[in-house]
């Protein structure tokens, strides 16, 4: 695919992205992509052939930059602190932006289908995702940055209360410092307490 | 009202509760409740309007029986280790238990209005919650049972990373040891390393 085909791809999820935001999964047309993409019906089932394939898509795509830009800071010798950081901050801006969630389409798409079918697409991305805080984990034990701590049970405790409190958040109105607190908690877990009073 | 009426009004809401695990809160109607519930329509209309209403009671109910045990054990001056350790092995089941998990029909309830009609009730069940994790925790304090920890942030932590899992075990299978980590890590959190050794 050339150059302007992959723009259009990425033009189709950014469109579609915020319709799954605003309406859920269930509720969003291929027509209503169309529309709101500015393409002919022809000219999106060029690239998609539905909802589904698309939402998946958008999905994976998270999680690949994600591991992209974590692996380049790492690369690059950052300090495992400054890196956990930014990524926690970028979570907890997410949690406070209730508006752009995915929480609602994420529950209503798999929601739809049996849990055997679901588990190759989401199974991955857990796997997926946790090498990729694995990958961080260990980079910042091996140089002295955070204590020797059982990576996966953070990873978990990451993971899910993240996706609690978005799921909450389109529920009721998640004050500041619920985010802040889960953070803060998550950095002590992680960062020896001479190297927190360095960071403050 | 008598025995006999809130026995059946036990009854209807055990019975609606298994439909909305079933079926989410969009699809479930009054006539499925009456019909399974083998009550008349006149018989359900004079306790209950709506499924809005049982359902908003039934999450209520929860709250309320969870509030009231906790009190009871600390007033039989139980140790607050053990008192956790039931509570969490309460959560640990339900996190495992996706079939009986009601994260879709709460999803979809709550979706439905705007953030600012939930949250009566879903800001009152939060400090509610709260509140009664914080009875506990204070008093596992003042007991030496516990470490001196900011109740809210583990509070917070245990309960969106249950709210999490309980999503997630919606949409692919959630292994055994990932409601453990979680809970061991809540466990190693409160409870001071020689007490944990004691307790194994």
């Amino acid at each position: 695919m050339g150059k302007k085909g992959l723009d259009t791809k990425e033009h189709i999820k950014k469109i579609a992205y915020q319709l799954f935001v605003d309406k859920g999964f269930k509720e969003v047309t291929m027509k209503d992509i169309c529309d709101n993409a500015g393409l002919s019906r022809g000219g999106l089932y060029r690239y998609y052939e539905s909802t589904e394939q698309i939402f998946s898509e958008i999905i994976s795509s998270f999680l690949t930059v994600q591991n992209t830009e974590l692996q380049e800071q790492i690369d690059n010798n950052i300090s495992a602190i400054d890196i956990l950081n930014q990524l926690l901050e970028k979570y907890r801006l997410e949690m406070l932006d209730a508006r752009n969630s995915l929480s609602l389409a994420i529950c209503e798409y798999f929601s739809k289908k049996r849990i055997e079918e679901n588990d190759n697409l989401l199974s991955q991305q857990y796997q997926m995702s946790f090498s990729s805080w694995d990958r961080l984990i260990q980079y910042g034990i091996l140089r002295g940055d955070f204590r020797q701590v059982d990576s996966r049970t953070i990873f978990d405790l990451i993971l899910f209360s993240y996706q609690g409190v978005r799921m909450y958040s389109l529920l009721m109105n998640i004050s500041e410092d619920i985010p802040q607190r889960i953070i803060k908690q998550i950095q002590s877990l992680l960062i020896p307490v001479q190297k927190l009073e360095e960071y403050k």
